[in-house]
């Protein structure tokens, strides 16, 4: 990175303008008291947010600023592809801490700015400031929903089978800054199939399963041997077998419980229609991503597992839930 | 203030959901991966972002977190005012002490909701985080441009003349907390006469001006007698001419300088072609809230005072901006 030096915020607005590249549906970026965005007609706007601080989301005394950037914005596109939005724009706010702000906040953007130009998202705006605080990074993405409308949590019905993409588990060996956010795959599976929900997985497989169910006002029922296990979650768990005295047969499980809880896979869980299902699942439109069939919701509230003799039992939710004192 | 109790991040979401009132334009609010607005056709999109921490923005040892709740969503208006934009929607990022942290957030929303009613936006979503750090607050708005179009910075012409509303100086005094943003005024102004540029007096009104005068290429030259001082600047300067040793005639030129550079005014400074401008100020459409004539552009750049003589002289920018170590 080379060194630059800005004494004021308005040199560092001065650079982001020069180094953000430009964007048909950007009428006007950085500078302005607003940014100005031309959307489709008749679209409809979808907007998330997303804040992450140093100590909680990330470390910066173990990981490069430049991940952190990237995080920060790949969260929110997995927000807008979770809605099956298409990405428009997103605005960033930081707080620096006052010592070596300006080269985090230039690192953090160089980041950030290949990852919005991969998703052809334009970055309107933003606000710097510093403060004698950790650094934080809120970002707030805009998307279009297409033709086909949006994905809500709330459209399964019993009897819609439970669709994912990719691996879930073990995302701390490095997918959990790492991930790319799966909006093509939401518009490509939304245009091709009938979806009637969707969320992407953030907190944990089996939380964020059990937020559709609830949304919906039904259940969801996991075959758990048809999982996608992740390698990561795999290691994972062959470290953990490794450090007990006795060597046991839990590694399977350990990483079956790794895949349902440790959340940040960023995949995506839908609720497809069987017919759909059936024919997404032989299709395999995203190969080499697999789509994997992994269970069905049921009328029964709650979170469940289906066992080998077809038997259903309570599921134990496991995930991540910001706490409150 | 009732005392409620969340354990999770989704109890407050429950509460949030049901606190908030509905809005026309939001289809979806909190609670799913993002909110859905519906905008006007062809209306072009307005966003703006501005992130506040306690300690900088507001100390909330000395105020209410509801006063910066309050300013967090206002701050974010009065930028969308600045554009002649109404206001959509916004969504809140914040960052929550771990200790208090629950209560803190209800009374930021009690503080952020009756402001958001009056400007009829839609609190569209929000992202709760708990961590070791003081209270950060992002507000994300969204406006829509109506079909007069935007009011851009960079639209001044030499010969305009500079249009404030309202009077300047002294907001610390409570202005900078209880101010109202000037999204109607704006939207009026607007609507009735050709506005050339605008921009809302955050940083000072030297340094706001001269953001006008460099993004339009232009200089502006302010005459310093007609300058709408307010009574808290006033206040202010007898205060200090009090602290001197020997009271001296200074108090108008401190209640000036206070006029001039203090900040956080939030009034609209304006370019307007001098016809619709003498009509603006006959027609005073805002009464009793003031419209002024203080100067005009001009084609040399900088920021310039024009004497009692006709005469100018370069006057310097005063204001606030953030420095970057």
């Amino acid at each position: 990175m080379s060194p630059l030096c800005f004494s004021m915020e308005s040199d560092f607005i001065a650079w982001l303008r020069d180094r953000l590249p430009p964007h048909p549906q950007l009428r006007l970026g950085p500078g302005d008291d607003a940014a100005i965005l031309r959307l489709s007609d008749r679209a409809e706007c979808v907007v998330t947010v997303d804040l992450l601080t140093d100590g909680v989301d990330f470390d910066l005394a173990a990981i490069d600023v430049l991940r952190a950037g990237r995080k920060a914005l790949a969260v929110n596109l997995s927000d807008l592809a979770a809605m099956a939005a298409k990405p428009v724009a997103a605005v960033i706010a930081l707080a620096l801490p006052r010592q070596g702000g300006q080269q985090l906040a230039v690192e953090l953007y160089e980041g950030l700015i290949p990852l919005a130009e991969r998703y052809t998202t334009a970055i309107a705006g933003g606000d710097t400031n510093s403060w004698d605080g950790p650094l934080v990074i809120s970002v707030t993405a805009i998307g279009e929903v297409t033709a086909r409308g949006p994905l809500l949590r709330s459209g399964a019905n019993p009897g819609d089978r439970i669709i994912v993409t990719g691996n879930f588990g073990g995302s701390i060996l490095g997918k959990h800054f790492d991930f790319d956010p799966r909006v093509e795959e939401a518009l490509l599976l939304n245009e091709r199939y009938a979806l009637h929900a969707g969320i992407d997985c953030s907190d944990g497989l089996s939380l964020d399963l059990s937020r559709i169910a609830a949304e919906s006002g039904c259940g969801a029922a996991i075959d758990l041997a048809r999982l996608p296990v992740s390698a990561s979650a795999h290691k994972l768990a062959a470290a953990k077998v490794a450090r007990r005295s006795a060597a046991d047969s839990a590694s399977r499980s350990d990483a079956l419980q790794s895949a349902l809880g440790d959340g940040e896979d960023f995949e995506l869980i839908l609720a497809v229609p069987r017919d759909d299902a059936q024919r997404m699942i032989s299709e395999q439109p995203l190969a080499p991503l697999p789509l994997t069939d992994i269970g069905q919701f049921v009328a029964e509230p709650g979170l469940w597992q289906t066992t080998a003799d077809g038997r259903r039992q309570p599921l134990p939710i496991r995930g991540y839930e910001h706490e409150f004192d």
